[in-house]
């Protein structure tokens, strides 16, 4: 470690106290958030030194790129499992799945994200074509559509896309992370394709073991209604969407701040605003808003609200109630969006993580979200061809990162392998025996492995077996080979007993079978 | 199409016809060869035109990035199909597995690809670390195992790598790739892991509907032995044994060429290396090669003889022996394989395919290729520490493209969901009976899906079952709601009868399963 990087360090600490000193004695978030400013800062000098330092050749830093991480196998398995629950759930609703280059001609990310351009991977030019990395697998999707004249598909796609944002590796924030995506592409009528994503949501969440969930609803055309119902001009419409995108962050006083000061609305109209975003409910209160002086001069919210209505009743219909929210805060961030608006967030109690020393409450937020997205199709179709689509992306990220903090806490391990059967040694020179008897077991398709050593202690290979949950192990001896049987022991209850060496992989196919049911 | 662009497509033409011409003339191969180059540099042209004619703007390309494409439903359901089928191998024989970030620090790829390293894939520095692209899942495993201090692990990992190569896509080679590696890491006894790499690839191809295949194998230290045998100075040992990996391709007389040309060799060296590399066989070459006054005399060409004895005993005990041949012109191209070499390649009859007109054999070459490598992970480990391993990767890329030639030659279509049950109305106004029935389907379990408008025609729905091979459908009628029942349809049959409206859900479970036994 440099002398340098060491003084920061210390730094770090000292401010760190400093923060934690704050927040116990309840000082204003003001005083506080300027502390926590000072630290970040810190810790980000950090990272740079780091960064240079291995950037000069000076030393090898051993390690994954900034924002990313590897999977060890209990991950994998962990990641495998969700994945696996949430594909079962996009099968059960019949979709078929695609694939997309994970880089795409940068001109088809130009123009799609807004603000948010600026955290695209761009690849080197190195002559040829100019790449970037793909930011979500919606636009890819669009691309698709447009390129294969495709109007009407289901489809999931799970794959990794990439953000050059901050990393909050601890909260589930990566710069290299997975999208779980559902759409339904094509022209259909109001609200049943949109429902179905709903109900899509709610299946996936509550089949995992991540708690109590909300998902909140709302709708772009009652947004812009209700913004034009408080005399928000209409070429500020989406940038005082992103303002109302960030109540879930910020209190109103903020988002009423950056309305009036970064907006430039005037009080007047940043308060009705505020009154509305306020609401949240069902069915009733959609019918409240219908009757709502102001909103109800004007055409778009009160097609919006109509809109509403029916998901709200389509919704009912497909057993979702208590699960579900009409809430006018809800705006989401991307400017794509035409129609109806999803996101779910998880409503557990948040739990407790150590970043680097200091507790901070893991606020997992949104679980999921999406949208109606009529436009983007056209924007790639040489005529300008619309498919309307809908659709929802599952935060994978942050269910890996709960589900891993809860099986750690409550001490639970997954087993990494399948192995059903370990074919042991019970002493010396017995290696080619060994390949024998593994070779009927796999080409019997029992899943199985051996030492590779030659003469392996027996000890350290029934660990193996306890260690893995192996639930057999095989123990070949030659005594017991003369005889023509083999000792085959139960893993768990270490009971042994002798077993014929003909027709081992049969015998042992029928018994793993019973081991299972 | 711009008019240079014609201008070049009409000299493609016919520099094309020529070069049929030649061919069917049966004229040398040199005078072939020119004009084949010809053509492919007027090819090259028209690329270069399309890429800078979208890099100016001046008309949006609706395409993927070079040597890249979109996976449709079709190629997916065959792509899932295949993989499912190789980590089925993968987890018989007892793998984890891992995964690592698409792109890693550019300095964990540098020096670990010979000449290659021109393909790598770089990313702009847009600030922070200097990132490039994985150009394969090697490096990176072993960039994991130094990182995380691992001494063993069985793993397979699946996923895509980054080559800035010459695409030929319509023989499976692409720009953005699958490789499947099965890898085996630790401090073992001889060949026990790597005559398990034989039998994974053996299983694999073998349970592929692909044909006939034989795995080639070899031995670095063989390799290496044979050339000082034959007087190359050891200092060109790497580039002589990259002019034998061109065996495969080009015949003896050009490798020789380039032996003496290029790389310095004299005639008698070479053509001492031309002879043996004309050798194949089993455990009798071995013996015989063994008894070679001159490779006997060499430390290294005996080691790996001895070696190459082992792993032909261990495969033959595994059950391999007709798949199997000890292969002398197997060189593989990197420079980081220590030990034992593979090589799997189908011995099928070609097919023809016909790419841009012209009629090509669909030579598929290697499929699956590997070998031991126990220098890299000390390469990453800061104290030197060695973790030797062995692996083989399997060229799916190849496989998916075979098989997809074969199913179209076919005719056969695979199903791209797995809906079981279609939810259809005979008449206008039941979608939300409809919406009723499926939930309670969804809720069961059970794959269904229905139309997505509110009053759809029953031929159209009927018709959907059919083209996606559907097995059941669900028949809603007012008159039939009305007696609590609804008529189910098989759809290949056609066959209709009654069923109860309640529990619904339970009775098609019943029947579905039935269907399936």
């Amino acid at each position: 470690m440099s002398e340098n990087r060491e003084k920061i360090q210390e730094e770090i600490k000292k401010q760190g106290d400093l923060v934690r000193k704050l927040k116990s004695a309840k000082e204003s978030k003001e005083k506080i958030d300027v502390e926590v400013k000072k630290l970040l800062a810190l810790k980000a000098q950090v990272a740079e030194e780091d960064e240079s330092a291995s950037g000069t050749g000076q030393k090898f830093m051993l390690k994954t790129p900034k924002g990313t991480r590897d999977y060890n196998p209990q991950q994998m398995a962990l990641r495998q499992g969700v994945l696996d629950k949430i594909v079962a759930v996009f099968k059960k609703h019949g979709a078929e799945s695609i694939d997309t280059p994970v880089f795409e001609r940068k001109e088809v990310l130009t123009g799609k994200y807004g603000e948010d351009s600026k955290l695209i991977y761009d690849l080197k030019d190195q002559g040829g074509e100019i790449l970037s990395l793909r930011y979500d697998l919606t636009v890819p999707l669009a691309r698709y559509l447009a390129m294969s004249k495709i109007s009407s598909i289901k489809r999931y796609h799970i794959a990794k896309v990439y953000r050059r944002d901050n990393p909050a590796m601890t909260r589930g924030r990566y710069r290299e992370f997975y999208q779980c995506d559902f759409d339904i592409a094509g022209t259909y009528d109001q609200m049943l394709p949109d429902a179905e994503c709903v109900k899509v949501v709610s299946e996936i969440l509550s089949g995992l073991d991540i708690g109590d969930y909300v998902i909140k609803l709302n709708h772009r055309l009652l947004l812009d209604g209700m913004f034009e119902a408080c005399g928000v001009p209409a070429d500020k419409f989406r940038s005082i969407c992103s303002a109302v995108d960030k109540l879930d962050k910020s209190p109103w006083a903020d988002v009423k701040r950056e309305m009036m000061e970064e907006k430039g609305l005037d009080e007047t109209t940043a308060d009705q605003i505020g009154e509305y975003v306020q609401l949240a409910g069902g069915q009733e209160l959609v019918e409240k808003l219908l009757q709502d002086p102001k909103l109800s001069a004007v055409k778009s919210a009160v097609s919006g609200l109509e809109q509403m209505r029916k998901l709200l009743t389509y919704c009912e219909v497909l057993g979702l109630t208590n699960e579900i929210k009409f809430d006018l805060s809800l705006a989401r961030g991307l400017d794509y969006y035409t129609g109806v608006i999803y996101e779910a967030v998880l409503t557990g109690v948040p739990e407790i993580s150590t970043n680097g020393g200091e507790m901070e409450p893991v606020t997992l937020g949104s679980v999921a979200g999406g949208g109606r997205y009529d436009n983007l199709v056209g924007m790639f179709d040489p005529r300008g061809k619309q498919v309307p689509c809908v659709g929802v992306s599952i935060g994978v990220e942050r269910i890996f990162s709960l589900l891993e903090a809860k099986q750690a806490a409550e001490g639970i391990k997954i087993r990494t392998t399948d192995v059903e059967v370990y074919v042991a040694s019970a002493h010396k020179g017995l290696h080619g025996q060994r390949l024998k008897v593994i070779t009927e077991l796999w080409d019997g398709g029992i899943k199985s492995e051996h030492s590779y050593k030659e003469n392996p202690k027996l000890l350290v290979q029934l660990q193996h077996c306890e260690e893995q949950g192996i639930p057999l192990a095989l123990i070949l001896g030659d005594s017991e080979l003369k005889r023509g049987v083999v000792k085959l022991r139960e893993v768990t209850t270490r009971k042994e007993e002798e077993i014929s060496r003909e027709n081992i992989a049969e015998e042992l196919s029928r018994r793993l079978s019973l081991l299972k049911n």
